[in-house]
């Protein structure tokens, strides 16, 4: 191990990642890794296959979990992309350092672009949504970019009770649909990952789609692109993609299970209680708030049995 | 150029890097590329090449402003450190993603560390400093974590008035000084880079010693390490370190001349401005906030003439 000077501490959240059992808990839980192993099998929710998209890329699997409540009409278009290999042999071919990374057909004229297939050309945008009827949990911290924040299936959220509407916020593996100046120009074809300091002036502006769950460091590290805006002229120098496929579509052995921790339960309130107030040793100050992307989001393999 | 969809467009920090005349401006910036163009030469600021590290890696220079307002003991080891040639050879063993790169003597064991020369083996915490006397200009968003923040010669900070305490905030590109559990266990030997999200709750926990200014991206894609916090047990998985030195120590053909744009002018507030509500034909909703570390902090290179 390093000099126990190689710090900060974090809360690694990759334990959580790891098969964790509820035995032996601890009474009271003095750290995140604690309070996750005294979890139960309800505290956690399976990933649907029919909303998980795996993106392959050389290096590895990067998992991202579909956001059908929120972007009905783009989340079916990207399944029927998935289903018909839209993205494979295209590209990653924009990364802009503390933003994001983008993937697609990087071709400008609409002549040299990939057919689409079944897949529909013009959809609506779906910047926002009626918040009535979605489970809604607050986040109590106070929030500059919308009314109220928190979470609807794990998903990061704002809700403005003035207009009624509701919308996913730009953190930390985000996936967007791309668009051009028009509203209604995306079509999910086009999709980018937040990789850097949440972009929330993106919220109500832009249709989210998803959220990475796993495999980010896989987007994060990819260098830079030397042109403006992080594109890369240079098709050498993208990234290619070698398969993008619904979960679903795969057969079991080649799935992996994941599950979510549920953000409606008792142990999450306490997780993000943790995370907002830090009682260990290391911490001198305790925060007395935390922001909505900074709230922790554990993944891990279903455990067996 | 990719197809008009490869979007969100984004302020490309990037464009600011060249040098911007203050010729032909329009009377009526529409953009921020429009309102550094139309800059003069008093609302840059030229980087004290004493306050200045360059960081050397075997794919470039990451150069970065130290702030002795801030963290003075800290910032004089650190220059000790630097003309002693502490770093050279030695590594970034920790990557951790969404969080920090971390770069120091990985040795666990005392008698294995690398003697530090001239340098302090002990030094005070500097987590705060007195508000009385800084140069704090006040950004007027709310925000979560600090009763204000703002801007002192260009660094996010915070400021308490009941305390009448300041210190630095934990933005992208923040650099600070690992300790172990007692708060007074750094010496600037092991220093961290955020490099993701704002770990805002390390505020007032920990010493910031300054920022990077240019060559994030040569830190932020250094791929994760596999243990768990993103250290690397294998000595072969580390980023070289090749030298840290003084922009004071080097002659001045291997010195970048950098400017900052100030942080206390009209311009500055103009540019916020224009951040907090984007006017542009893409954002159909202005977010009427920013963030502190959403705040775009241009550099460039000092014109010519």
């Amino acid at each position: 191990m390093p000099h126990a000077r190689a710090l900060p501490f974090a809360f690694a959240l990759v334990l959580a990642a790891a098969p964790v059992l509820a035995q032996d808990p601890p009474a009271t839980p003095a750290s995140p890794a604690e309070l996750l192993a005294a979890s139960q099998a309800a505290d956690w929710r399976t990933l649907d296959p029919a909303n998980t998209l795996y993106l392959e890329l050389r290096g590895g699997r990067v998992v991202i979990e579909l956001a059908p409540r929120f972007a009905p009409e783009h989340v079916a278009n990207i399944r029927t992309l998935a289903r018909g290999h839209y993205w494979d042999g295209l590209s990653i071919y924009r990364s802009q350092d503390n933003f994001v990374v983008q993937f697609g057909d990087p071709a400008e004229e609409e002549a040299e672009r990939k057919p689409l297939g079944e897949a529909r050309a013009h959809l609506p945008a779906e910047f926002t949504r009626p918040a009535a009827g979605l489970p809604f949990t607050v986040l109590p911290d106070a929030d500059g970019y919308a009314p109220e924040v928190g979470f609807v299936d794990g998903f990061p959220s704002g809700r403005d009770p003035a207009t009624g509407e509701a919308w996913l916020a730009h953190c930390y593996g985000a996936l967007g649909a791309g668009r051009d100046v028009a509203a209604d120009s995306s079509n999910g074809t086009e999709l980018y990952v937040v990789d850097g300091q949440s972009p929330r002036q993106l919220d109500r502006n832009i249709t989210v789609v998803g959220r990475v769950v796993q495999g980010m460091e896989l987007l994060s590290t990819i260098p830079r692109g030397p042109e403006p805006m992080g594109f890369y002229e240079d098709p050498a120098l993208r990234t290619p993609i070698t398969a993008i496929r619904l979960a679903s579509e795969l057969p079991a052995e080649a799935r992996v299970e994941l599950q979510a921790l549920r953000t409606d339960t008792p142990l999450f309130s306490r997780l993000v209680e943790m995370r907002r107030n830090r009682r260990d040793g290391w911490y001198k100050v305790p925060a007395g708030h935390i922001d909505l992307c900074n709230v922790p989001l554990p993944v891990r393999v279903k455990p067996a049995g």
